[in-house]
């Protein structure tokens, strides 16, 4: 009996990951040129900085042995019930919403909605979140979704700083914001030199001395304070006010916006997002409308397209870092778009009686508690409360908190006396006895009364908009879900070929511990001997992590890619601040680096120095030398990318490093483009010091329609006393202390259902398939960077022939790919009027065939307009996408129907039909690849 | 502070499911006329058969009381490694077709593919399962699979019967069969008067005697045997042969067909369906091609649309009971679909090279596992296996058997002395270690050589089909799951509106425990003491049913209305058989009864006559009453559906079961219309002695695309002894004791998530919705009956004045209301040229909106042909369904592309478009509602 040589079905490095079948690896070998994939990585890979020792640590998983390790792990994770509160509760996930949004890939992995014709779905359920913020705190506009509470609170912090008049500099934080805001906070000013004042607002305020401040509602502790009297204060100097409230507590509660508030944040977590040990959750941040257009993150509005019809796209691009340019205050570039839609589907769910019916029961459970305890002779805080109350327990602190947990139940520890409570969606009369019982009562019937304070009693409505009054039947619920899923084009239909943004598979056996209990339902603060799952989780990712980069320690607090540059360069700081080197400052950057590296090095207090590129797209060396030299006392870092973002292993990498460091700098390598080394090369070999790591994309984390994301940072061992929230390191930079922890089991399951051989096989596939649609498209679009004529992972191709030629842009392109059923390359980025094409490991030879006929077919319809074969304007690359209202309608073109929705690439009867026609972008921007600028308009700044 | 009044959040019976919210309630009722529910009630249900207490089991749970009660329940189950075998075997369920097929509404909401126009992506899936078949078993036609391998079993030995021209009266069965299958095959056998002959095929087989013989492949002891030998003597006497073979073992074993086999069954539960205590899985029949059209169950075949396009759809549905009818030997009409879908994704995934290694690696362990037996001086049988052996215990065997047990490994004990091993795809080293030592060995390294029979081996290519050799990545996978998931249309985007299917929401939380290992990977042969949640579980549900129906006692066993039916008359045969009324044959079934019903009466060995309808509909008391009196002394039972096939609740149904009773009968009630009972009258207390329920029409259970379900039975005290399977009783009617345990979970958590009021609740809203829709169409379309200007919970419109006036055929309608986004209700059954509508109490008002919308708008087309003002052949309903093909083309039509694709009630962005156009009916037949025959047909054969 023979064994089967070519396929083993438990050889995962061999099936899930790696699309192309080992035919079909030879089949693009030949296309390509090199004799085999080892070749062709010699080729593309320069030997000098190949790692000598292969990735291993031990044999790849199967799938089923990969869920047998991490169950065992997550039983180490004890689920107990939470009662700590500070920002997270447990809540309710609709079974309809956690099947058909968190569980569904039609939403999971779809990408960030900068195609709007492709994403109507989930902009219209972003549009549904921003919507139920503003109605909620009572403001004008919000955002689609910020990283955390405590990273919005900073973001209202720098909002207010940029937005005010006045020239003060000190921010007032409410003492009874949450510790880790109040922390991040602390964070987040001392760069840009802001003093933070923490105090009460009702006995602190000293308005003429700030630019803002920063009130809790209801407090860390419980109470609920009318901020009308400090918000009014505050305006009379040009201060701006900025409430951080419970969006579940203002179903009750006067909103913000009618205390004068300019800005509100919080955290929607408790709308159906579960724990996960602090994240991934949706915060948001709402502001009165003069202010919107300096607000950071993304914001959801309503166009029209080609046809007049309603189109949502992502409006107000040209904000912050585009006005600021060298004086950004923030590199927000993504948000949390999965778990802000999931947020918005439990209010679309429960509508605006069924969330005050929730709020309403938490309270009365509260209620029924604080009376409870008072006749067991304790003191309650505050008298008046929604679901949160302190009690002071003197000397017996800790021995109820043990009781407590005996019981079943966490409770926050307040100092060395107090003993804090929060209930939730959650809480049953089970565990409130628990309580009770901790405190040493017993069961009884309890006699209480409400106890919101009677002034505060909201008035105004909320969530009138139709949407919010659904039926309230799953039916109906599940329906919407679909439709909207429906509209929109992920991973799931067809691949994403996203340069820059490694749109790989995002296993399904990956995803599924992300909804067990032992992951999903732990609190953030909850007690160690609770969480040991995720600490030897965290450890194990942490250890290949350093494996794979050469680093030898990593944080995982940065939940965004551009969060962990800051953090990388907040740790380079405090690494010169500990040798007394203050007066590095200056931040070398090249101009093909990722637009967030200059807005990070702005926070991180460092002032950015552009590096010229060479002819050939590479860092121009004697330019990176000369402003090395040039700064060599104030030399703090250089930031590169490697391989480059344009798509190139350049050899001068080490020089690069060896430069920086002769002058004194660090190096911080972005690790955007990590698929391109992991099993090749380690960064940490290389010569860079520091790197984030984008798990969202080389680590199978999806991208979630916009998040979430995680960019944990790895350092060399000379920077690991200085990592975020070490003491004498760099400040906290996430509201949790690993960032969006939960999602991190994604990324384990891949490296052990991977193994190291796997993973490298992986990166030379994603190498070899660069280079195959490289090959495939240089008859028609001109490769515009690479070495050896090898690209790396991915490849620019200069669509501004067409425009040249035919008067076609690469919106046409994006547009018309559309037709054919793709979602477009990254469009404009690194370099304008191209896109930047990386197709990953994953896609099997027929999609990536599919994809280059698509894009052979639009340099064909091109030259029709050039030969005068087609009409210049009323074409098909012009009037895309085509939509099924285009062909019911009259049909008065010069081309077919035919024609018009079959280009080829497109599938017949399973084709994607775009839902609208091409929006209108006279409002937007073109600078698509995310929210932050070209480098390039950092170049009159810094020098 | 006021509580929500109209709205809980945590109450289940006005949320999942009901869907009109209390406004559309009050707005329903003002179109219909009674003032209040409760009135239209009382003119609706007779008084006379109204229950005095209303139901009551306790408050209805909240979502996550169920969850929570539930997990407690399953953690009372023990999830052992079960190497029992005898049919049933651990698998992996690959995770992408976990998510994406068995926890996707798109795949377990939708209905049997019988509008095949809407039904695409499902037919693709089970004609690749049939390919899949065939190839395996070397044989030529297979059908979409069948309700377990015993079912099949004795499906295929009534096949024999009707394909033989000999006068043989025996069916001989190999005693190597699985026990459940023996057992199984003689009840069959028993009421049709045929020997059944257990031996030796080599030493017992007396072909003479034979119409046919069942062999097993490999034997449930793991012997594998060439039949050739034994076929060819059956062939000689035209007797027919039958294997049931385990499809791995087929990818490593000479198939069946290639022996001479006719026939070919067995369970395809090891492709990736989950043990779930023995239920659902598919099971498959494969026959020669000259079989084809007396094999019981569905077929999916290749067709054409109106375009010429392919299309699949099911098809020589005109067999079997159509062909036999007063000598029906099979009641079939479902499949288990779901499940086959999921094994024939498990196929496409692994593809024939993945399948064989699995296999491969399976034998390769029992070899190894076996030679270490052999080394601890233990005697394993047979010489040459697959993955079954067993070992001569002597005494030790109790030993052995617990000391497996306390390793984490169930065993099967084989009589007295032996101990029965199955590997399987999960077992992992540490299983057969576990295996060894409860042997006495110790963990070692063993040289073993494989043991295939090497004249068996398999030589022939199978899986050959481009299908199973897709790309082994899992993005290719899932993109082909969500292609064929998009082309049909299924509850998750529309209500479908099917009379006497009941084809209401299928929630979330019922489904999710499905998932649970507790349940999922349960062997049905574990020890009882493993297996206590699954006790509790069936005892509540069962408790809970007899308090809704007024019975003393519940069967699980049968896992299909059908099979309830059969197995009902199988215990009132008993029952007669009991008191030495062997005379009791004769069976009363009114014309209006669902078809299989006097099916089911002929396999029960009962004589059917046919009962006349009266002019309104209702059955004709008198006719009733002379029959019954004419067949007094052989009077067995009679069958009745109420509310009545025909929609009403008839005023004399207490009648008919004094009648019945009078003349020594028994009184079955089908439960098929269950759902316009539950809170409001008890089956048990009008009359009734049995019935079956569907719990996948009435209690939630998804009906799959085809398939599971689920038909337990109910019976009065009298009847509890003679229940199947009992010392005495009705024998066996499915291969596991439960039927289809798994899924009764979801009934379960229906029930506990209702309470009894809910439960009630939604019982006068399917009536009230069915009424609505009734009453707001009556003035296009008569209703064809009713009781007091009220139906029941579902309505006949009668469609055939269109066909009067206009010449537009119920077929018409159907297929046009494909166009505005609905499959369409039942059709032609009970009454040719009609349309039975069940809306269900879960569609909120819109949604019935919409449907009333689009029927109202089919007559307004039909009214234009009518008065001239479009043409009779050429206009939206005859071309319907309009696909985009169409739009594409030229477009030559007396009507606008406008009128073609958005009549009302279609969406406008979200439209659903059917993938084909009308699909050619040529080959098929009219009779839609279920494989069964018109019971008119039955009336000449009987009388």
């Amino acid at each position: 009996m023979s064994a089967a040589t070519d396929y083993d079905p438990y050889d995962f490095a061999n099936r899930r990951h790696i699309g192309p079948s080992p035919k079909e690896i030879e089949e693009m070998l030949a296309a390509v040129g090199p004799s085999s994939l080892d070749a062709l990585i010699d080729e593309t890979v320069p030997a000098g900085i190949r790692q000598a020792a292969p990735l291993d640590w031990g044999p790849a998983l199967s799938e089923q042995g990969v869920l047998h390790r991490i169950r065992q792990t997550a039983m180490k994770n004890k689920v107990l019930t939470s009662l700590i509160g500070q920002g997270y509760y447990g809540t309710v996930t609709p079974p309809a919403i956690q099947r058909n949004i968190l569980e569904n890939p039609a939403w999971y992995t779809a990408y960030t909605p900068y195609q709007p014709e492709i994403s109507q779905g989930r902009l219209e359920a972003l549009l549904n979140y921003q919507t139920m913020v503003c109605d909620l705190t009572g403001l004008d506009v919000a955002n689609a979704s910020l990283l955390d509470e405590a990273t919005a609170a900073a973001e209202a912090m720098a909002l207010c700083q940029r937005a005010t008049k006045s020239k003060a500099t000190a921010f007032f934080v409410d003492h009874h914001c949450h510790p880790q805001t109040i922390e991040l906070i602390r964070t987040r000013a001392e760069p840009l030199g802001w003093d933070v004042i923490v105090g009460d607002p009702f006995a602190d305020l000293d308005p003429a001395r700030l630019f803002g401040a920063l009130f809790q509602y209801p407090g860390t502790y419980g109470h609920i304070h009318d901020f009308t009297g400090p918000i009014a204060s505050l305006h009379e100097t040009g201060a701006f006010a900025c409430v951080a409230a419970d969006p579940l507590a203002l179903t009750l509660l006067t909103p913000p916006g009618e205390m004068g508030a300019d800005i509100a944040i919080g955290s929607t977590q408790r709308f159906g997002v579960p724990l996960g040990f602090g994240g991934p959750h949706a915060a948001y941040m709402a502001v009165k409308d003069a202010l919107k257009r300096v607000m950071p993150g993304r914001i959801v509005g309503v166009s029209v397209d080609a046809r007049g019809g309603r189109a949502y796209r992502l409006s107000l691009q040209t904000r912050e870092q585009h006005i600021r340019r060298e004086k950004a205050t923030s590199n927000v570039c993504t948000a949390q778009a999965l778990l802000a839609v999931m947020a918005s589907m439990y209010a679309v769910f429960h509508g605006p009686v069924g969330l005050k019916a929730i709020a309403e029961r938490i309270h009365r459970k509260t209620a029924r508690l604080a009376k409870g305890l008072e006749t067991l002779g304790f003191k309650v805080e505050p008298a008046e409360f929604f679901d949160t109350i302190s009690v002071e327990a003197g000397a017996l602190q800790g021995v109820i908190l043990k009781a407590a947990e005996a019981r079943g139940v966490n409770l926050r520890k307040i100092g060395a006396t107090r003993i804090g409570i929060s209930l939730d969606e959650r809480t049953r009369r089970e565990h409130t006895e628990a309580v009770l019982g901790a405190f040493g009562g017993e069961p009884t019937d309890i006699e209480y009364e409400t106890r919101l304070p009677t002034a505060l009693i909201r008035t105004s409505e909320y969530l009138t908009h139709p949407i919010f009054h659904m039926n309230r039947a799953e039916a109906e619920m599940t329906r919407y879900m679909r439709r909207l899923a429906d509209r929109d084009l992920a991973l799931d239909r067809a691949m994403i070929p996203l340069g820059s943004c490694t749109m790989k598979l995002n296993a399904t056996a990956e995803m599924m511990p992300l909804s067990w209990p032992e992951f999903a339902d732990i609190h953030p603060l909850a007690p160690a001997d609770q969480t040991a799952g995720y600490t030897e989780l965290i450890a194990d990712l942490s250890e290949k992590l350093c494996a794979i980069t050469g680093y030898d320690a990593f944080s995982m607090q940065p939940n965004s890619g551009a969060q962990g540059e800051y953090a990388g360069l907040l740790t380079i700081r405090a690494y010169h601040a500990s040798r007394g080197d203050d007066r590095r400052k200056v931040c070398l950057i090249p101009t093909s680096a990722h637009g967030t590296n200059p807005a990070s090095a702005q926070m991180a207090g460092m002032k950015v120095v552009v590096v010229k590129a060479a002819a050939n797209g590479d860092i121009d060396i004697d330019d990176f030398r000369a402003k090395a030299e040039a700064n060599a006392d104030t030399l703090a870092a250089c930031m590169i990318t490697y391989p480059s973002t344009h798509g190139v292993f350049e050899e001068t990498v080490r020089t690069v490093c060896e430069i920086t460091h002769e002058h004194g700098g660090q190096v911080y390598l972005d690790g955007a483009n990590l698929n391109a080394l992991v099993g090749l090369a380690r960064p940490g070999e290389i010569g860079s010091d520091v790197s984030h790591l984008n798990l969202h994309k080389t680590f199978c984390i999806p991208h979630g329609g916009g998040g979430p994301g995680m960019g944990p940072i790895g350092v060399k061992a000379h920077l690991t006393p200085f990592l975020p929230g070490r003491p004498g390191g760099a400040g906290r930079v996430s509201a949790a202390e690993y960032g969006s922890p939960s999602i991190l089991v994604i990324s384990w399951a891949y490296c052990l259902m991977m193994g190291g051989a796997g993973l490298t096989q992986a990166t030379k596939l994603a190498i070899l398939s660069a280079n195959y649609i490289a090959s495939r498209l240089a008859s028609a679009y001109p490769i515009l960077y690479s070495r050896n004529g090898r690209v790396a992972h991915e490849c620019i191709v200069d669509t501004r022939v067409l425009k040249d030629s035919a008067g076609v842009s690469v919106d046409d392109v994006a547009k018309r790919l559309i037709d054919c059923g793709f979602h477009a390359p990254t469009m404009s980025w690194p370099v304008a009027g191209t896109l930047m094409i990386e197709p990953t490991e994953s896609e099997p030879k027929a999609e990536l065939d599919r994809f280059i006929n698509a894009m052979l077919a639009i340099a064909d319809e091109a030259k029709a307009i050039e030969e005068g074969r087609a009409d210049p304007e009323n074409n098909p690359l012009k009037r895309s996408p085509h939509t099924v209202e285009d062909l019911v309608g009259e049909w008065d073109r010069p081309y077919s129907r035919e024609q018009a929705c079959y280009p080829p690439g497109a599938f017949r009867v399973d084709k994607y039909w775009s839902p609208v026609n091409r929006v209108d972008n006279v409002y937007g921007d073109r600078n698509l690849v995310c929210s932050c600028p070209p480098v390039e308009s950092y170049v009159d700044a810094a020098e």
